[in-house]
């Protein structure tokens, strides 16, 4: 069953029914549904060669990663990539990964939009105010953000629950008696750190305490910086009795810097790390933050690109998926002498 | 000073100027080296849309990545990464990473080169045997070849001498008195494996020993296959007094597994590992056979590439660089009761 096939079948021309299949504006929404239902009916295949040529496609989708010198390969990173990936394999599409630095990022957005190298863009990673988002929006090219960002435009995106994580956290270690509480963020221009710390601030609120400026500590989002923030906490006095940290890149560095302290972690200091802790610390089981499943988030992330050329308005492709709590041996009731 | 300047100057066409330029092989040598020399002269800078435009380029230079699931992130591919990123960063041109899975990488090569979607590609760990290679030889595709292979046409490769780093490894321990030495080495269609092998079987024979084939245990390249084999060299009787690993992904396995069994590592057993151990083990200061500098060798295979599809010839563009002994906590001298 070719196109031609398919339109005699329906009684149709080729244009109409081809412009149906590729989520052309112009086809009102009876006729388009009338047209997919019978392309499944009949198991009609398009030929992929032909729609990328009829369409201009480059059946390429891309991430633009801007490389740090201390970001030696996330591995929750790459996870999401390889769920990308063979989802786009599946339909006979690629991914690429544009590695730049940062000073870099913005031209090379526009030189892929400008270009037309790619169909679609996953842009990570979201700031408050991301101007690569505000650019591909107002260039009307297609793209899901891997978390959100300030923007009156509706536009796609996926992100996890960044307020209910903290909060599930908090519920946790305020119910363990915990009230000197502190958190170590990313930088705040990320979105994400953003939410966590408000979520943060507003559990403690909600419990009547008020939030120590000695116990917020951002700009970490690396082993290096993770280390030094939670030294800065252990010089505090008093300690806080339970730390949050709101990335796993400054979570290993955290919980390091209180194994070289000699902390007998979830006793004297309790630990929650936002993130996958497996198999960067030898012997510390974290209790973490978990965001289940990151390869089918990248899938995920493929599915709503595809769903966003063939038509389907990026304001109906915002996705939130739930964290968990994932238990593990560093959280523990506060001493009797903190409480 | 423009390329019609520099041909009025030189007293040639414009055609000649730029095809000397870009190395195109109907200008012959002479007049090649007169036109390099004016343009160094005069200080010509080529404009790179024209050039590009000119050239059918697209100034994209890429790397095919296969994804393994046990792979998560090799902190020193990043390293080469970033340096080849920011060296073309520098010239204006850019570079992306096509992650796919091991399926999917022959047909991947073919629709680069078929497309024409970059300009270049660099070949990461190469086989003794690898069709990549040998697809873009013969398609008289520009790539450099991170490693090397079988392969009778010349072609541009860089590579780490895999010989020596065992070889000085090798003289190390035998100089230690170890003489039940082990090997664990990554899968041997590995060019890198099947040459560290090779040299290492080598090392032993000029030392008047036999390889103990208990001893030899390959296809590891991941945490959990190097934790496997050093589980299974443990299980000898009599165990072997050093072992070397050959590459940094199984070495971490391979040491998390000697310090789980309480191994004193450099008085009960000593180890070398081929690569970076940075910050992948707290506390074992690894002895390694280091290569030195990955962010220029990166840097390096971007000059390769820029060089060959400016028309150097591919045999001329071979590079071996040496790696050096780095000397870390887990070697010593062989116990009196091994000896």
């Amino acid at each position: 069953m070719n196109l031609a096939h398919l339109a005699h079948h329906l009684g149709m021309s080729k244009t109409t029914v081809s412009r149906a299949l590729n989520g052309y504006p112009e086809v009102n929404v009876r006729t388009r549904e009338r047209v997919l239902k019978a392309a499944q009916e009949v198991g009609y295949q398009p030929n992929p060669m032909a729609r990328s040529l009829a369409l201009g496609r480059t059946n390429v989708f891309g991430i633009i990663y801007p490389l740090l010198p201390s970001d030696m390969g996330d591995p929750m990173f790459l996870d999401v990539v390889a769920g990308m990936s063979s989802a786009l394999e599946a339909v006979n599409n690629s991914l690429i990964i544009a590695p730049v630095s940062p000073a870099a990022e913005q031209p090379a957005y526009q030189q892929m939009v400008r270009g037309r190298r790619v169909d679609g863009l996953v842009v990570g990673r979201t700031l408050v105010r991301d101007e690569r988002i505000a650019f591909l929006s107002k260039a009307q090219f297609p793209f899901v953000a891997h978390g959100r960002t300030e923007l009156k435009a509706p536009y796609a995106w996926f992100d996890y629950d960044n307020e209910a994580g903290i909060r599930i956290a908090m519920e946790r270690l305020l119910g363990l008696g915990h009230q000197r509480l502190a958190l170590i963020s990313a930088p705040l221009e990320l979105n994400f750190a953003r939410q966590r710390k408000d979520s943060f601030v507003a559990a403690l609120a909600a419990a009547g305490l008020a939030a120590d400026p000695r116990y917020l500590i951002d700009n970490t989002l690396d082993r290096r910086s993770g280390y030094q923030a939670m030294q800065q906490l252990l010089a505090c006095s008093p300690r806080p009795t339970a730390v949050i940290v709101d990335n796993h890149l400054s979570g290993v560095g955290a919980v390091r810097a209180l194994l070289d302290a000699g902390i007998v972690i979830g006793q004297d200091i309790s630990v929650i790390v936002w993130g996958s802790m497996a198999d960067t610390l030898a012997g510390a089981n974290v209790t973490t933050i978990d965001q289940p499943d990151p390869c089918k988030a990248g899938a995920r992330m493929v599915d709503m690109l595809l769903a966003l050329i063939n038509g389907v308005p990026a304001g109906e492709l915002q996705e939130l998926w739930q964290p968990v709590l994932l238990e593990g041996a560093t959280v523990g009731r506060v001493k009797a002498s903190d409480a």
